[in-house]
């Protein structure tokens, strides 16, 4: 098993488009696999500059990853998208339309586009695809976009791997900063106001303005509100030059280097924790745990007396 | 503060709201704090009945959850609500009516209502509100209901500890299954239909139906569909029968027993793995961390030798 992971991994190197989905299938389906292949590449990462897109369903986010796809196409950067969103082209919620649209970067060689399950993801959605991520930044991609639906804290902590976020909303959806709660409005290093041709669009931004008022500043960097307007390519460009200010603002500001670091010691901390429970597994037997379960279920014993007669046979596992 | 944190346990096991309330912040706010309560309340937990009521924003869920809360009055049961949605009356997304409608429960002794913030929660929001719920049920509790928007993983992962859980759909909400999408249908018990006086009712059955006929069933019980009428009061009975039913159920295929072994297993895993990264924090200090982070980030040194180096440390801080 091990030998064809390392075959995969070694033709995924050398650029092989299909090795990387397989790869990134068994990163979804297998936790310890993904580690596995987390430990081979880790020395190859770091290179890619992250863009997380994140707004509700129905904000056309879809639309804009796919002009910012050609936009980096455009200056020949090789580029690779996420996408954990329902209502996405690319994971089955769209129309046709959307699909056929979508079709020419398919083909592309330097567009790898792949979408994740929002469930039956093993060891949880934010751990498959913070390795994935690092998987195409192995594989050489310029830039990796993630597109997620703002709703729930996973979605936050998704998207917080990104070197820039950029928050979409339309005009369209009701109470706008009630849609942006959950932690995203913190999290949106620019604004993206899609749609913005309809009506109740300027308000929109006058409420986005409002909030962004009221949160702190952030070491300098002053948000900016662009409009988009879906399917049509004008305010595209607008978006794709405040993402590359945002990006030479981190550059400069020694924010990209800060951001690397918390990375770094993110992914430490997380891998040991990892390795930890591999550990308890290897040490602790199924019975033994179900048996245990059973003495903490009828309260016979805590998990904190249990623990602390672990302990000496775990240590001998680390 | 441990001393004090003592005298806060001591007041909430003896019945005072007000000190419980306090426990549940200081589970919001701190982590460490919360891992100090639940070693300590854990012998008193593991008694009440959890049952979990799911569904899009707007479903109604608030209205039914004021119902089946003045139901199991009617009994005379205690009854502690921890409601997460941020269009619920409970946490304030709410029309003032709906806030007056459930003054009655707030006022009642034996009712304990809470809400909890979707984001800033210290840890994560699925911690948070498990170690609450487990507040909740060393207070002396005998059903704890928790209130939740099915929106993502966190949420899934929230109403899992529930013994019965309850997924709530209105027919006016456009395509029902899309909407229960995320891994909600599987872990409905029960199934009630909102506002079923409306137009799609029937419709919105039919689909739910269809919906379970493709999935497995689940040893031997078949969910039932119930129908509830928003602020009127018919539906809530059949409604509260059926929540009666499962938890026969449960009690009678010793289901209700597995469930309970599993979350001691959970527990167990959950706390060495807190303990774990405690320890971690005592071995490795900050400014360590950081140079580590550094190594990290530039590729000097990768997670895994980091690792192998820390191990033996790190054992005899264990």
């Amino acid at each position: 098993m091990i030998s064809s992971i390392d075959e995969l991994i070694q033709k995924m190197v050398s650029g092989d488009k299909r090795a990387l989905g397989k790869i990134i299938t068994l990163m979804e389906e297998d936790s310890s696999s993904s580690a596995y292949i987390v430990s081979k590449i880790y020395p190859l990462t770091g290179k890619a500059y992250i863009l997380g897109i994140t707004g509700p369903p129905g904000s056309g986010k879809s639309s804009i990853v796919d002009k910012l796809v050609s936009c980096y196409r455009n200056e020949n950067l090789k580029v690779g998208v996420i996408a954990i969103d329902p209502t996405s082209p690319f994971t089955g919620g769209a129309i046709l339309g959307d699909r056929i649209r979508m079709r020419s970067h398919y083909t592309d060689k330097n567009v790898f586009i792949r979408s994740m399950a929002t469930r039956g993801t093993l060891g949880g959605l934010s751990r498959a695809t913070s390795d994935s991520v690092k998987a195409l930044d192995a594989f050489g991609n310029d830039v990796i976009i993630i597109e997620t639906v703002g709703a729930g804290q996973v979605e936050v902590d998704i998207v917080k791997v990104a070197d820039t976020v950029v928050v979409v909303s339309v005009p369209d959806m009701g109470d706008t900063i009630q849609k942006l709660k959950a932690g995203i409005m913190e999290i949106g290093n620019i604004f993206a106001v899609n749609k913005a041709d309809i009506d109740g669009a300027e308000k929109c931004i006058l409420e986005i303005k409002m909030m962004l008022e009221l949160s702190e500043t952030k070491n300098g960097w002053v948000p900016p509100i662009v409009k988009t307007f879906g399917d049509r390519d004008n305010g595209a460009n607008e978006l794709y030059e405040a993402i590359k200010n945002h990006h030479k603002y981190l550059l400069e500001s020694g924010r990209q280097e800060k951001k690397k670091i918390a990375r770094g010691k993110a992914d430490l901390i997380y891998i040991l924790q990892n390795l930890f429970i591999k550990k308890f597994y290897e040490a602790i037997n199924e019975e033994e745990l179900e048996e245990l379960g059973k003495k903490i279920a009828s309260r016979e014993k805590d998990p904190y007396t249990i623990i602390e007669e672990l302990i000496p046979r775990l240590k001998k596992f680390l």
